[in-house]
């Protein structure tokens, strides 16, 4: 490979080019962030924890028939991608109440919703990633309703099998965020990551609700041991087929 | 009628029990307050202003095979109505971005709509009246699937009236804010209010941004002479059937 191109460093990752177009180079930093950006710090190992799970979760659900843009894992810190055409919306899945939903619907923490909920947000830094109605989605043209009810259909399915990998590692899949791309046949493929970055993870058969947390709301909140957590879900993932 | 009983008293109106437990006496304030309360104020003559544009719209909506809540106005700020079961749903009804709808999206003010953009919100102070996506007001089991069509249908219903009444009345029907509640055959019909408090409205030919508002805006954003917009829209309504 020659010398890199940045494409793009956004949070939490890098995107590289490479010497060819259809692949990208994703590299995972230890910075992490929250609330906007507003709170920033760095986790160590972070980069690494996440780049394994996401790599492990991305086969595991390939396997399962899910299309996603991993291709490998050429290095801990390093993934390599199918480029995409990155939808600009943020699809959120919800098994149990937590974090925005709780701040502004009322609803309390914990409580386990009877049927997944799927949420669409504007990923719109500047915006503050609101929340968008499906109206306000087609509005905004991020999406076609064809494109909107497939989004809708794989995030379902996708929460199908992650609950049921993470439950063969005790842990409770409380709630996450997937990003979709367009491949170059206009193909919704499953990118970004899925990792304690992009998920609420907690410990089964802890009740404490501080104690049970292993994902970034260690980070947010100040709960401590944040880089531990990530390193034992990563532990537990590495462990796991489905 | 006796001594009356105070039921409620909210930002801009206060509620009476009368004699028939089936009506209410609704007596129009000139308080005023915007951005969830943080700002209030009062502009003279807005009770009497909104409670004769009101029952001037409710009769008109009735004519036209709306029902509402709307009995009739005994006094210059009184309104006798039907009691109801208020749904704690705002329905918003856009025709042209503007407000939150600008801030949330990034869409451009004065946009103009392909379509009604028809919106639902939670009717929650302390929560800030937040955003509802379908599934949030089916979860919070605001309103049966049921009800929240015929919400839409009957909104759309009410915009479709109110766009061609202000048109007549050489006025901009931008968005607006309605209530609906149950009564006692569970029935769902228009209640609160529709006055410059609860709708936008921009006077006609009038290109000059802070100029063409005739509505609550004059308030919010100190555009002054907000006593005289309500009292020049309650002109133009009173003079006006369809």
């Amino acid at each position: 490979m020659t010398v890199r191109q940045k494409l793009y460093e956004g949070k939490a990752k890098i995107l590289y080019a490479t010497d060819d177009p259809q692949v990208l180079l994703t590299y995972f930093k230890d910075d992490a962030t929250a609330f906007n950006a507003q709170k920033r710090g760095s986790i160590e190992g972070k980069g690494a924890f996440n780049c394994a799970i996401a790599s492990h979760l991305f086969q595991q659900l390939e396997a399962n028939g899910i299309a996603t843009h991993f291709i490998d894992q050429p290095s801990a810190n390093e993934m390599r991608v199918r480029a995409v055409q990155i939808l600009p919306v943020e699809v959120v899945v919800r098994n149990i109440a937590a974090g925005s939903l709780c701040q502004q619907t009322g609803l309390s923490l914990g409580l386990v919703l009877q049927q997944p909920l799927v949420e669409f947000y504007y990923k719109n830094d500047a915006l503050g990633d609101p929340l968008l109605t499906r109206d306000r989605l087609l509005l905004l043209a991020l999406a076609t309703p064809e494109q909107v009810d497939q989004l809708r259909t794989m995030a379902l399915q996708i929460n199908d099998f992650l609950k049921s990998f993470f439950l063969q590692c005790g842990i409770t899949l409380v709630d996450f965020k997937l990003e979709f791309g367009l491949d170059h046949h206009q193909k919704i493929i499953l990118a970004d990551e899925i990792s304690p970055d992009t998920c609420r993870l907690w410990n089964q058969g802890e009740a404490d609700p501080t104690q049970r947390v292993m994902d970034k709301d260690r980070f947010r909140h100040d709960l401590g041991d944040v880089a531990l957590a990530y390193r034992q879900v990563m532990e537990r993932v590495l462990q796991q087929t489905l």
